[in-house]
């Protein structure tokens, strides 16, 4: 059993109508506000204007930086920093959904940084220091509002990077499942693998954990396997709204991770494929996790498909034909969900991309590391001509 | 669904010989420490002299307060705050039990307090401020290194109070399993109920809470359940005591109290025993937790009885025998690990203790409430009349 130090700082508001906090949240931190959200969705549902209410009635100053990109832009970041520093900003104030939230944190830390927040993002150890944030958030997948990473992208020179320290951790986020009712069905589904894959990341290697972070990954399992399909029919059901909305904290912020060790491949290998097709990321995640599972299972994986096949799907069985059955069952419910289960289908349409992927995803990653789910570049080259 | 605030700011260093990060825990707040511990066993294993030299080598300023009761009193909590003042201690280090870390944590708010200490126990809307504690655990129970509550004695005037306030939470504290191994055996059972009791108090109520909340109840009591009769066995089975320990920390340190709500009746009923009887606390737990389930048990708490037979005990069954057989496992499970299961075998000889008893328990903790599992005096009497 391995040691690990677990810090997970961020208070949460939970629940319908907890904006209200949203005052005393940032006066905990300051008064002058940078306020940061994407393509206006927010003020579609209210949120914005609810949000404006509070901060004015409470005497908090806030300047708006508005049309966060879906990948965050470094040059938006940049932007953002050069506000923080003119204005003096006090808390960072991300509304939206992942994105949003992670160009927060590159601004957060680029604000303590003389350079280019471009070098804070590709070298990490030039983080000294973090504004606080307080998020709000709108869409249940990424966990970006309770953990300590951010990725951002730099179009200009066709690059993407990221952020890991316990610094940019939100100081507090609001989770109002209301506000993800009018996320569309697509993102819905494509949220849910994505929210998913952080647990499988995780589940199949042979690390042994504490029971209860086992179970963990086991409840966040069920949780999106019960809870998906149900957002994706019914977009206004509270129970399955708010279910989904706490698993996806619960995926990646840290808990689940404790003693054990990953490459996080899957989503290396999924990357690729963003930056190729412009691939929603969850999406692609779904279609990369079934080709994995089927490239993983092995004798030695097996009482791994076995338990989760058993936890999440009700299965109780032996042997490597369940476990196929069950990877079946994964990819029936992302298809329930109505996401395409192939590349093809995602826009990719040259096999000659599959080598210049796979090496990508494999150098970049290292996901050659020598452990029990190590990868070659054969392996990917192998993943992704199997879904292509 | 109730809205909920989850915030658990305790950084946790989980594992073999973490005790090392114990200077640089403390360093983030301060160099002038109080060193509290109860009546030597950290002596006994070695932990003490560890401390002391790791304190010594890094230039950490200390002083001691020994003695530290298992029922902490006030008048130690005074010693503390004394100590604190007059040497302007800037980090409090209890390194034991719950009930050191709980008479820290009464030290941590008295020492912002002018008048007497036990005036702001028993008024919590006194405090204002504590110093921050960095904790290190040698027994699992009580859940106190991740909680914001502590519970203090005042045997002078024969009362007991305790303090909640987020502002306890300790900062940070060190879980290593192995403290854990010198345990004795009644210690290990007594702690193990104690942690069940903790999920207890929120299993059987009416409240919808959030999948992964209701997931994590049912794995706390599985590792109970699982590895307290092999801790009990094998004092140094890591495994068994490193599941114990966490599990005694996610019992009680806010997560699977979101959004809902309980009066604590089995505590409340207990805590007369402890009053009455001096009974160990964990061992008084179990005997009223079964006492309780046999009263509470009705068609409206039958699926919750049945949905922990099934998660914990692998039992599938219905109706109200089914329940019955799962109250006995869970009595069968305390009295393998050693507990006696009477009043009697605890000390009580009185009858006529119980109309006393069952009065302050029902007025002094409000379980006559109205909610699903209201009790009356009447209640409480025949609960303990059918455990006497």
């Amino acid at each position: 059993m391995e040691s690990f130090v677990y810090n997970i700082p961020t208070k949460i508001a939970f629940g319908k109508n907890q904006i209200q906090m949203l005052p005393e949240l940032i006066k905990e931190y300051g008064n002058k506000i940078l306020l940061l959200y994407g393509g206006g969705s927010i003020k579609k549902i209210g949120l914005y204007d609810e949000a404006i209410r509070l901060l004015k009635d409470n005497d908090i100053k806030y300047t708006e930086l508005a049309g966060v990109e879906p990948n965050p832009q470094a040059n938006t970041v940049r932007r953002g920093v050069e506000i923080c520093k003119a204005e003096g900003i006090e808390v960072l104030v991300p509304i939206g959904g992942g994105s949003t939230i992670d160009c927060a944190k590159a601004i957060a830390v680029g604000a303590y940084y003389d350079g280019d927040p471009w070098d804070i993002v590709k070298n990490n150890k030039l983080i000294t220091k973090a504004l606080p944030i307080v998020s709000v958030l709108t869409v249940a997948a990424t966990g970006s509002e309770m953990d300590a990473s951010a990725v951002i992208s730099n179009d200009e020179v066709g690059d993407k990077a990221e952020i890991y320290s316990e610094l940019v951790y939100p100081k507090a986020s609001i989770l109002d499942p209301t506000y993800t009712y009018s996320v569309p069905a697509y993102h819905t589904a494509a949220g849910v693998a994505d929210i998913m894959s952080h647990v499988f990341e995780y589940y199949f290697n042979q690390d042994k954990v504490l029971d209860i972070q086992r179970g963990m990954m086991n409840n966040v399992l069920k949780v999106c396997a019960k809870y998906g399909p149900i957002a994706v029919e019914q977009p206004d059901n509270e129970e399955a709204r708010a279910n989904l909305m706490w698993a996806a904290s619960w995926a990646i912020n840290g808990f689940i991770a404790g003693g054990t060790m990953s490459s996080w491949p899957c989503h290396a290998i999924e990357y690729q494929l963003t930056n190729h097709y412009k691939t929603t990321h969850g999406h692609g995640m779904a279609i990369i996790e079934i080709a994995w599972m089927k490239h993983i299972l092995n004798e030695k994986t097996l009482p791994a498909f076995l338990e989760y096949g058993k936890e999440v799907f009700g299965v109780w069985g032996e042997g490597l034909d369940t476990a196929g059955d069950i990877i079946e069952m994964t990819k029936q419910l992302y298809e329930r969900m109505g996401l395409s289960m192939t590349l093809r289908s995602i826009g990719a349409t040259d096999k000659n991309d599959i080598p210049v992927m796979a090496k990508q995803a494999v150098e970049e990653f290292g996901l050659d590391y020598g452990g029990s789910l190590s990868l070659t570049i054969k392996d990917v080259e192998q993943i992704y001509e199997s879904c292509f």
